[in-house]
């Protein structure tokens, strides 16, 4: 995601698998395309429990891409919403006690109602509270689970799968994506969730299925929210597909490609982050059948 | 408020009656000069206890447009400051539980110390917590209710008035101003307060006298907060003026003009955010003379 | 640091005194270039337990100034992280009772730990329950105490200090840093921190050494978050540096040079707070040469 050389990258990294499932890049772009289109005619309702630090940028992306944010995060509320929502988005990164019981309530009512959920583990691992809340949670099957590499191996590890070595600091991943992979195939397997690690090239896996995504730009990494706003927009992404693994990686390409233009367009990560949102805003058939760059790998 | 083509479409919608209270447009536009050229010069404090969505674009609306604010929303000190402040705005959007205390505390103080407020009812409706609040604080006796259509429709039913069906989805409008109007009459009539409901073209009514506004642009609607904010800029409006529904009307005047001037200079919503807040600080008495597009309408 | 005319005023107010501790400004600016290439290589790991409204600005000016946040601020993490971070910021400005309890978790672990905290101290002074706090973490050691004029009067007198009339308004300050200067000192000599005070001249002391710092931009002042960010920033320097003076005064230089780029690129407040961060990102040695603005001051 964050690599700005992603055409060329993307041929060296990824082999193409026919075997796991017949995909090619071309057909991966056009299923990436349709489900960018029925976002933006349909604007999902996306409900975002997330932390405060990314609270605007993850509102003003899912605006900008033409799905509808509503950031209700309370006790007594959440649930409700979360039943009539077309997806939620749970983000760990601040949870206060408020957010501490409204998140339970809230993917508790999401399953109950069959709509889809991302979990975003920011910063599980070291940090116990989230952790365990996470652990919790996952018991109500989100639909989608994303983090950078580190969270995924503690993810796994702390939900019962194997244990892993990681190099995790605070928030940042201090792993490759490659070292990622078998744990995000091992909980993707395990939760039935659709896996995405976040990197230079991103890996979305079902457990037996795996893409690669090679679009982004560094500067992702250098705009608070970044990531965690491509959480949201995941969701909005999974609220309108039938196969939620071509549904991720389509969320994956298309904030990749607006990246990849407000990269052009800044003179640095401040302006990138006004630039990222127009250029999400301005997304047309013709730049993202030229930019999506997906690419089945054997899992 | 959200129309970007205000001039032709403010002469179709709206019609002078000069019974209601015999301002024409250019006395409108002329007592909204004054209240901004108070605003500019007095500074006012304005006390937020808002949202945690929109805290920095309400903070750096109301520092652009040459106001001061004061985000003062725990228990124990949002009473004091209401005190003191020139205005207070409340804002329902994610009222975790600090903010549910700490708002009947600062409207209760605000209503003692004749400090006037301003409440943004942010998705009431169908939302319990909030409603119960949003109703238990009309006691208080709000100077301003601003809100969508929706949210002024449900606020009115919710507490006492004319039940009326309503399509709001969770934060957003799914009525038209138009269909608000008799509940934004009636809501004035039985609080005291003036109602302001959001749109294309904005209506403000004290329950006699009728205002619309035919400024903005439809990018507000796309930027997370850009008609929270307005709710701060009122705010600062009201604390400024002896007759707060020219106040209110100022308000929304002056920020569809830098909106319409913002719309003209951005690329899109990112970079509107970032203009907007340019153009609100850089308004000056011939652009506003230029742009206001005030008008009286029949009650 | 708000005053844009930086280089002239300096001199005038400011005189060199080599008795102080006997560095001229060359000497001054060559140890914050050091600071500067330090955080730049080695990307300390800040901690901020800090408000609400200016959380994503704090975040995005360390990333941009290529230090890494990390917003942990909940019961239960916030002491662990403490332990682990290379500084920790602590913001009072809207202490919900959650971070009322996780900032002296925070606290007493990095004074155990021996990691360097930042104590912004906003709106201490009318507002009891932040006040009632600032002063019980004192205990607790900071390495450094920035806040505006007032703020600082404020909290030395209400942790015991000498009394001082002061004309703070909120959080916004009502005396000059002169006025201050006294606190500033006695408060330093008090607590074994450094305080800095923000103002057109920064005055940045220990209690027996002191600085002026002349860079920065009035537009500052006009951006949510430009001084909260500025406690964050200047968290990344004081991880860094073995004189924590000199690596709180090379932090104000760093951040007001940027500042006076961006004032330079930019249309107004909306697009100068893009631009600070596209600065800071991009300052180099030769920029930071040109710019610095320090000179030591008789105490």
């Amino acid at each position: 995601m964050h690599n700005v050389h992603s055409s060329t990258q993307s041929t060296s990294t990824a082999s193409v698998s026919s075997e796991a499932h017949g995909l090619s890049p071309e057909e991966l772009s056009h299923a990436a395309l349709e489900t960018w289109r029925d976002v933006t005619t349909k604007h999902p309702l996306v409900q975002c429990i997330t932390n405060t630090v990314v609270q605007p940028i993850t509102a003003n992306v899912l605006l900008a891409g033409h799905a509808a944010p509503a950031m209700i995060d309370i006790v007594g509320e959440a649930g409700i919403f979360a039943g009539v929502a077309s997806a939620v988005l749970i983000n760990l990164g601040t949870i206060a006690p408020s957010q501490q019981e409204a998140i339970p309530e809230a993917t508790a009512a999401a399953k109950a109602a069959g709509t889809p959920w991302v979990l975003d583990p920011v910063g599980v691992g070291g940090l116990p509270v989230r952790t365990a809340l996470a652990v919790k949670i996952l018991a109500d099957k989100p639909a989608v689970i994303r983090g950078n590499a580190s969270e995924i191996i503690a993810l796994n590890a702390a939900s019962g799968g194997s244990a892993a070595d990681s190099a995790g600091r605070g928030v940042d991943a201090g792993d490759s994506v490659e070292a990622a992979a078998p744990a995000a195939r091992e909980l993707a397997a395990r939760t039935g969730a659709v896996v995405a690690v976040s990197g230079p090239i991103d890996l979305i896996t079902d457990g037996s299925r795996s893409i690669h995504c090679a679009n982004g730009s560094a500067l992702l990494t250098q705009v608070t929210g970044g990531g965690c706003a491509l959480g949201g927009f995941i969701a909005a992404y999974a609220a309108s597909a039938s196969d939620t693994l071509l549904a991720v990686a389509a969320a994956h390409a298309c904030y990749g490609v607006a990246a990849e233009i407000a990269a052009g367009a800044a003179a640095g990560p401040g302006t990138f982050a006004a630039s990222l949102l127009d250029a999400l805003n301005a997304l047309d058939e013709p730049t993202l059948i030229e930019g999506i760059r997906l690419e089945a790998v054997a899992a």
